[in-house]
């Protein structure tokens, strides 16, 4: 594959939502004189405000359906920011197009429809990913490096908060939009879990916390046990404000990605401060730290330049099991979505 | 009550422990001039060690024998240092010669053992409280006063860290020995959440962990959910290193106890730190912060004087409590002392 073109897929309505960043930041990465063109098009239910994305972003083509972007023969890979329930049906769309696509996390509803997603990659042979866009800061970059290297020793507990009052939202907190904490910020948690546990599956779940009126988890805490005594205990609420770090503790140490867990630019290594500046914004973000989406931009050309289908830093199986951890906590607290009905 | 003189029982053969410390800081904070008299007697099970204690500590009297110090009509209260599983009975024999008694944290080894210690001092009318020295230092009044203010507005959750590899100490490690993770550091965790939610009866308690060769629990992570949807997150260990830092949630804010816990100094409200210096050490300590046993003292002291058979800020109510959900966690944990088994 010689080109690489960045391709948007938005719904419409959408103001201050992550693929404003993306598109900014994915673009910024594709300096002048490399090989990938940038994003080429730009769909969403609504074709002026599809258009008006485009003007905004210097994006030359606009759609008013994904079916259009869909048929553009002239695009790589889509990335898909609809919101949660749209995941598997956009998906599934494009990659029937022999689109590779990179879906918002959570990939899905559930692990049922991370399943079918990830079936349809193989039946269309294209590429897919999560966009857990932490997973390609230099932090957990060298997180993994350090990891790998023992530097902690063995680790033996992993703990993870993320959580503010973010109920006002609606996308976050209407049960027919995919809200709850779960689903958006403890996804955050468990990725770093299944990170350090190199994918391994918890040998024991056990989820504790609260739902709010609309039926969503409003705080969950949830304690896995994994092989040889290793525990992990994640934190997330969209009713209040955690501390938003991640510690690692081993045998021989321990490493702490301190507050911004999700977006992190700083790291502790025994009790040892490291900074790992982010690329400066070429344009105003709307989000913390959004530059960082570079990274994840990145990944997905390298991955596609490789002809690889899956990242090797989020493979499908942690899609599945991130899936499907949630869905055991979900089950716990009593949290489901129309979308657990189907079978 | 005109005169405060302190005592001391010390369990024999014991070198490092906390006696030690509580013996030269209690001393200290009994100045010249002041009514109390501080420590007048000092008993062990072997005689030359109590002596070589009284001695160290210029303490008058020696006994070889908890029996003959009981019987010593010039002692007001008897600090209890033993190991824990001799705390019931060591507690009973003094409160029966009507002696007011402080015993180290745990009060006992199950909630069977505390009620049985609260019926003792009921019925010979005595002062009794459970040692945990965290809820005199003013780091604890100041956590108080603000949670009183509504500094932080309604608590929300309440997470406590206390762990580190220890069980190269056979006191902690030998199950006959009253050993395990929550009795010893736990304790700690679920003092502080207790006294957050002022002596809430959580509504659910959630138990992971492991336990080490001998039977007790190496790590334990506690989730526990009270009335309103308020949350705490508790882990302690003795296998592994944890953070020792306490982080208590509100509506309005975030209070953080920074490590060391157990004897804070330092207190972090809204991100702004704020410093509550020790009083210095007249001698060499064994333990982190010990000087702070001095703000126990004084409680115990002041309670005394005010003829109260409780401490308000460490009431039996929070004793058995604290026993109460530690049994429940061993239970789920699969942890059990010979004391469980005597009805």
């Amino acid at each position: 594959m010689g080109k690489t073109r960045w391709n948007r897929v938005n719904s419409a309505g959408a103001g201050k939502i992550r693929s404003d960043d993306f598109s900014r930041c994915s673009t910024e990465t594709l300096t002048p004189g490399s090989d990938a063109r940038g994003i080429v098009a730009v769909a969403a239910r609504d074709l002026q405000h599809a258009g008006e994305f485009a003007k905004k972003h210097n994006i030359p083509r606009a759609y008013g359906s994904y079916d259009e972007l869909a048929q553009d023969p002239d695009i790589d890979v889509v990335y898909i920011g609809t919101i949660h329930p749209h995941h598997l049906s956009t998906g599934k769309l494009f990659m029937k197009s022999k689109k590779n696509v990179v879906i918002e996390k959570p990939l899905a509803m559930n692990s049922r429809e991370v399943r079918e997603l990830i079936t349809a990659a193989q039946d269309n042979s294209v590429f897919l990913m999560e966009a857990i866009w932490t997973r390609f800061f230099p932090v957990s970059l060298e997180v993994r490096r350090l990891l790998g290297q023992g530097e902690v020793g063995d680790v033996q507990m992993v703990r993870a908060d993320l959580g503010a009052p973010l109920t006002h939202i609606s996308r976050l907190a209407a049960r027919e939009l995919g809200g709850g904490a779960l689903l958006d910020l403890g996804i955050y948690c468990l990725q770093f879990v299944l990170m350090v546990f190199n994918g391994e599956r918890p040998e024991s779940i056990q989820a504790t916390g609260h739902c709010i009126d609309t039926g969503v988890d409003g705080t969950a805490v949830l304690v896995l046990r994994f092989s040889g005594n290793r525990l992990a205990v994640c934190t997330c609420s969209i009713t209040m404000m955690m501390t938003c770090d991640a510690v690692i503790t081993g045998t021989k140490g321990t490493i702490k990605v301190p507050h911004h867990m999700w977006c992190p630019t700083t790291l502790e290594v025994n009790g040892k401060e490291m900074q790992f500046p982010l690329p400066e914004a070429g344009m105003p973000l709307n989000f913390t730290n959004s530059t960082g989406l570079r990274y994840e931009a990145e990944e997905v050309r390298h991955c596609l330049l490789k002809g690889l289908k899956e990242s090797p830093w989020m493979p499908w199986a942690h899609s599945s099991l991130l899936a499907e951890v949630i869905d055991e906590a979900r089950r716990q607290l009593g949290v489901t979505y129309d979308q657990d009905n189907i079978q």
